[in-house]
């Protein structure tokens, strides 16, 4: 794969546009950084956009749906029988992405990377399945070759969607049973911590027994893997899911493309850390959405130096997170374009 | 005052409707409390409004614009003489306040309650100034009780607006010089803390020599006033200005009118603790848009238990706080009425 796509180079983001706008905001009325975060964000958005009066629509939420072969582990939330109904509930307009997505007027897609049960023909959803879930990853590599190419891919197509449509955000979020672990051991192996300092509740109800079981399975699989990690894909395809997969091709074509990436919760933010691995100067194409209710987060922040924009609790995941955040980044924005300093 | 509308009764709030918002909650995807702070704001505002479907619109936010006395004291970030270009700004559309509340599509309002300097008759501009500044507190009180009464009566006006217009949400800000040091005068005074940890940079820029005067300022003016304290109203009268006056009358009369009072940064979070203070169930009203960079913010906060929407560092004021924790509450709403549970 020395040629493939995902190798290819991030687009630089302009550091002189980026003091311009700085500079902007210090022509209004109070000291710099009387903003904060809104203030870093816009002229953040000003050099990844090299504009002075950088956008933030249209915008496009894409949500993969994927089963992961670990929950036969008995570690996930909820069993991969009711993944088509949440994926069925988000193209119909019910489900918390589609009304945050809606009430924020941003496009919303669901692509099936390989859910286990086959949600069938619904019209709207995007049919890009790789298999019917990835294997169980305790003992076997999560999918071949092939398949993480295919993932990555599928991650690539929904940018350049994105893209035709003219967005300039990009969000992603997923949708499927198991995906808490599998992003775990990702973290785990990445970061080199021990699983009870990641393993969190996931989208579920979080007990001490399902706590302690995940910590278990994460190790176990770490312990399997970790002799076949020389590159950040290799974790990726042993330990991850066509969903963490998509996601991690789909920030890669945000910075090949020049879209700016706003990562969602947990699984997102594992999918970016691999991203960023991968090629460094990613993180400039990166805003963090939401500190999800997830110890292993934190982690990723911390290696990233990345502070999200809000802190709200959510455990829902399905891109609610990077939803919230678009508001602000659009309030950001209109900040740095409309203020004028106050006249004498 | 004994029949003095600020003492009538604050609507309660109904709990029967939280819950029956937590049930309609509990039967989406997901365990309980996976939506955080955006189910909590949402189950709140079904209280208040006493209905299953809240609405977050129309929405208002009020600038008071008034100056303080305690200014001559070297304390204020920036002197009186700018305040009237502030207001100029705000009411012209390019003041940040203007530009998110427009981006936000929100009323907004600016009522000069007590300039130093009268910014004249400018179009848009509510006029219903007081007095020129309020007094100077290191020795007399900051104003008289009829003052008083008419800065109360001020912000209830605005509110009252508010309520003719439909709105359901009201948010306060203020414009002027010396406002944070009357406001951690306040606090100060009624949380009993000394004043190292309450003074902060305001809206300026913080240097430590502006810090220790501030904080010198502050212990004198408590020092001299205190043994008068009986009411929180004297608080107020003594120590606080105009502008902290008109939003603790505008967040009563939310209580008293059944609108959700969205409370700002620093200053207008002092104003909420004198209502609160007063009027205990006005808590139920309030919501907590944005933590300042300000440290006498925190002791507010643990002292009502509340936390606060947002925290994006900004110290500007102007209701930039209030204003950006709108489209979550927006969303919060949405969540409720709109998310449908999956079917299988």
């Amino acid at each position: 794969m020395t040629s493939a796509w995902h190798q290819h180079p991030i687009q630089p983001v302009s550091n002189a546009r980026t003091q311009a706008a700085r500079d902007q905001f210090a022509r209004l009325a109070g000291p710099p950084g009387s903003f904060g975060v809104l203030e870093e964000l816009a002229t953040r958005m000003a050099g990844m956009q090299n504009r002075l009066d950088p956008r933030a629509d249209p915008c496009q939420i894409t949500l993969f749906a994927a089963d992961h072969g670990v929950c036969a582990a008995g570690v996930a939330g909820m069993p991969p029988e009711v993944s088509p109904s949440l994926v069925r509930n988000a193209i119909q307009g019910g489900s918390p992405s589609a009304v945050l997505a809606r009430a924020l007027d941003t496009r919303l897609e669901v692509v099936d990377v390989g859910l286990m049960h086959d949600p069938g023909d619904i019209p709207g959803l995007i049919r890009r399945r790789i298999a019917p879930g990835s294997t169980d990853f305790r003992a076997t590599p999560a999918m071949s070759d092939q398949q993480l190419h295919t993932a990555l891919t599928a991650g690539r197509e929904a940018v350049e969607r994105a893209a035709a449509q003219g967005c300039v955000l990009f969000g992603g979020g997923e949708i499927g049973a198991g995906k808490s672990t599998a992003a775990g051991a990702i973290a785990c192996a990445l970061l080199g911590l021990p699983p009870e300092s990641i393993a969190g509740p996931g989208s579920g109800h979080g007990t001490p027994e399902l706590l302690v079981r995940k910590a278990a399975v994460i190790q176990q699989a770490v312990d399997h893997h970790q002799r076949f990690f020389s590159t950040p894909l290799d974790v990726l395809r042993r330990l991850g899911g066509f969903d963490t997969a998509a996601l991690c091709g789909a920030y890669i074509a945000c910075g090949q493309l020049g879209i700016t990436a706003v990562v969602d919760g947990f699984c997102s933010s594992v999918a970016a850390l691999v991203a960023v691995t991968l090629h460094p100067p990613l993180k400039s194409w990166m805003i963090f959405g939401h500190r999800a209710a997830e110890p292993g987060q934190f982690a990723i922040f911390h290696t990233l130096d990345k502070r999200p924009i809000l802190n709200l609790d959510m455990r829902h995941g399905e891109g609610t997170g990077a939803l919230a955040a678009i508001p602000l980044i659009r309030a950001a924005c209109a900040l740095l374009h409309e203020s004028t300093p106050p006249t004498p």
